[in-house]
């Protein structure tokens, strides 16, 4: 048994941007050399979720327009109050997702389905590189 | 310390089928003969969840009125475009949800609440076997 | 490898009272000698989630009104005939949000953002004591 722990950084544009991770999960639990067990997706931060999509440019609109319909930015936030700043849905919208994904895998590969990607969704305001972390543990 | 991975198939109805699925999870442990750890559940695909619910007749239908409220199956969905499909609210309300649960055990035991099951929800639109995976590390 | 398993209990207010468990979490993780894994935090009971948030008085109550907006009290619930409970939206939310959350830490300490805690959101309508678990395996 091992853990693993793998850091890595991503570029995001912001507002809902939906990111394929899943190959740079996959690479993290292949290079780990750990048979099977679970990779843990955790984004840190509390402006951005992780899921699973299907990932097709449609898919992603669908995503976006449900975010933006369900946890509206136009809306006020007390969150504002505070910092001045302009990202209280992205909060919002990023404890409804969750930080967090565990995903098994077996023979060193992760056992998702065919049309099924690990994303993660940056619902900040603004460009900037984020980072989540690989915890492989088995 | 041991790493065990429990393949299932469940027969599903969709449009969201609420499935108790704490038995089979239970049972998966329980022959493992690991003591003490976290079962995985993961589904396979990318329109179905997991979560835990008191599973009674009227809770589920409270839920399935949530999701039909939340993410309506009526709205325009940019993926239908794509592939002729009518499931874009399915995709939607999976990601929403998350297609994993982490669920503690100790003594070969999952430690939920007494009113607490596990379901799998499968929000695709046709009937359909679903598979699920139990992921078992301690 | 090990697995520690610690049961918390936290006294709560109800009706989405946001808890910050962060301290008692990295506590436990600390405390258990465990350098590197997963800590699995999980809410017995359904109707309370577990997530993070950045715990400021102005996103908890953002967070207060987002639940109330989605799952509104005042709409009828099947479960109340079952029990005569007040407490469907109570479940959805809680189903919704989900029980579980896998956090990584290193060298002892959680690998959370500088402005992310985790939080235990208690969705029922009555003061009571709530338990969870931290299952801590590395």
């Amino acid at each position: 048994m091992a853990v693993v722990s793998v850091r890595k950084t991503i570029s995001s544009r912001g507002n809902h941007h939906v990111l394929d991770i899943t190959s740079q999960v996959a690479d993290s639990v292949q290079q780990s050399g750990v048979e099977s067990g679970v990779a843990t997706v955790f984004v840190t931060g509390s402006t951005a979720g992780v899921t699973t999509v299907e990932f097709e440019p449609g898919l992603v609109a669908d995503l976006e327009t449900a975010f933006d319909r369900l946890v509206p930015r136009e809306l006020e936030y007390r969150h504002h109050e505070r910092w001045g700043d302009d990202n209280g849905h992205s909060h919002v919208r990023a404890s409804l997702l969750g930080p967090s994904l565990a995903v098994p895998f077996n023979g060193g590969r992760l056992e998702l389905g065919t049309w099924q990607q690990i994303v993660l969704i940056d619902f900040d305001t603004r460009p900037r590189n984020r980072e989540y972390l690989v915890q492989i543990v088995g």
